[in-house]
């Protein structure tokens, strides 16, 4: 039943532990060097499992997220460093809703074949460009890379886990707002994305690269732009800030667009809330659109009790109230939009990614 | 750039948020049953992240294992329910190389459109089977689902991530093994592997199904041999036996093969092997073949101290000694076999599942 032949396996097999090895040693040196940064793990990649050690009186927040070609990224756009950093600052993006401090990340990364040998995408150096975006990120926010499973898979896909560290009890939660707690966000609205029908014109105008849109052909405006999509940060800083002052009394990241996300804040918290247009900080080159219903953002959504006195920004990154939170009534929209001629629902119309 | 018509994207988010609501209810009520059980769980499915919560002294675990259509699983070989089963076995039984006890389950599932709507195999219940099949074994570990993502891919594939505890420092490791230590396994080898011949015959005896084997069609006197394969037991009280009476020196699972697995041990150990096959408790319907280069037992193999008084069974199954460990030396292969005429180097020949 092996559908290849016993040749080609065993030359697959040899690509794929020579990835892990490589791997493992860039991972492990990047644990060297910021050894007293993650003292969280106490073993990384090499056995059967990795082990992390808690800190007295903390919790482990935990979440994964699965990263599919042609869904949430694709070949002819990103670079693979654009690829790698995207799959794990989705990671981080989850642990800042919660208030965490990353102490591990774990990566189930699925090649299609062949692993090893060029030609094609699958080149080592697509590889190795990927690791490159995914641990410069690491490094960044002093993620170490501790664990991962790889295989062949028809079309690449990265399975990222992150694990955070919150003090026990403290963690922002999505089920927390209540009627009457105003609504913020850190950052911009809308620019991951409004960068898109941009991609998709100059991947049109350009040869087909399987390494992403080529850096020259991208014009200098649109550079900002674009770069918000490709490089997002995630907000760890803010949301340790927001938990660690008491500002938040409930939070999330936005990462499928406001209108979906707020409308789960909303369902889990049994409240409903709305938005006013003119409040929203919308990113340079998008629109109320975009702001509305684009995802990619990777900013933080949190509600706060209306005496709070909320700074204007937090670990160096605006925050802007846009709202307010409503008790939750039969017949009200879960989420309302406030117009001229008084307001209307706002549907879950999140951007579906690439789908 | 969206491919497909917004109608159809709303559609597909529809059939997305029903499935995850499905998960999410049928893992709460594991949980809500199990609470006292797993008390490890202080926040499940529903926020940005998952919470656990660390007991004292204790150290987490955790591994990642990406299941792929083709590769780990065959649809026209495997039930929903086994191809659920199995995904949950694999990282159960990294936990158990590991002497841990599980806290929680996280999985990544990707599926083919159409989620929801039949006809075809993605049909609500082809995944409510799924489920079935890895809820009962996580109900049987006491293991919580806490979370995951899901997402529209190629081809059905499933990333477990499991998380347990172990007191702090006390885990089993590969890397710990010692010349002269004696080289040990649970249960019985080949088992796994033995069973695929029969798979394949039986499948083209048979009309293609997309759930698997039709049940009818396995003789009798077959059963036993593909009931290994379908659903192998993670070995977690073996492994906390071995841990906690302080039996095993080292330890790994046995998930790729005897040949290419105790290679790996010895890698981390800086030591090498011998195997006397004439001491290999093969499994009924295998061979040596089959017990040496056969993956899917999900037994654990380890290394004791050749003072340590060995019980002949851990928590109920049967332990034997295959061999033992000698010194690392320049040109001695890392795992040699004993034979009627000395010894002979022994091959990784691991299978790759069904590469």
């Amino acid at each position: 039943m092996p559908s290849r032949t016993a040749k080609s396996a065993a030359s697959s097999k040899r690509g794929e532990l020579a990835l892990i090895r490589q791997i493992r040693s860039r991972a492990q040196i990047r644990s060297r060097t910021g050894k007293s940064a993650c003292p969280g793990l106490a073993l990384g990649i090499g056995d059967d499992c990795a082990l992390l050690r808690p800190r007295p009186g903390r919790e482990f927040a935990v979440t994964t997220d699965l990263c599919i070609d042609g869904r949430h990224f694709r070949l002819d756009w990103h670079t693979p460093e654009s690829i790698g950093h995207r799959a794990l600052a989705r990671g981080l993006s989850d642990l800042a809703a919660m208030g965490a401090e990353p102490v591990a990340a774990f990566l189930s990364l699925g090649l299609p074949s062949p692993l090893a040998n060029p030609p094609g995408r699958w080149s080592a150096s697509w590889v190795a460009r990927f690791f490159d975006g995914l641990l410069a990120l690491a490094a960044d926010y002093k993620t170490p890379l501790a664990g991962g499973d790889l295989s062949e898979t028809p079309v690449p896909l990265a399975d990222i886990v992150l694990i955070g560290s919150v003090p026990a009890g403290k963690a922002l939660l999505r089920s927390t707002a209540r009627p009457g707690d105003l609504l913020y966000v850190t950052g911009t609205l809308g620019g991951g994305a409004a960068a898109l029908p941009h991609f998709d014109r100059l991947a049109k105008q350009s040869k087909p690269r399987s390494n992403g849109l080529n850096p020259a052909r991208i014009p200098n405006r649109l550079e900002p732009l674009l770069a918000r999509h490709l490089w997002p940060q995630p907000r760890i800083a803010q949301g340790v800030g927001l938990r660690s002052q008491r500002l938040a009394s409930a939070a999330m990241d936005l990462s499928d667009g406001l209108s979906t996300d707020l409308a789960h804040l909303c369902d889990e918290s049994h409240v409903a809330a709305e938005i006013d247009p003119a409040l929203l900080p919308i990113h340079p080159g998008a629109n109320l659109d975009y702001a509305l219903h684009g995802g990619d953002d990777y900013e933080l959504l949190f509600t706060a009790d209306p005496n709070t006195r909320m700074p204007r920004k937090i670990a160096g990154v605006p925050v802007t109230r846009i709202g307010r939170i409503l008790r939750a009534r039969p017949g009200r929209p879960t989420v309302t939009l406030i117009t001229q001629h008084g307001s209307q629902p706002l549907k879950r119309q999140g951007w579906e990614h690439f789908a």
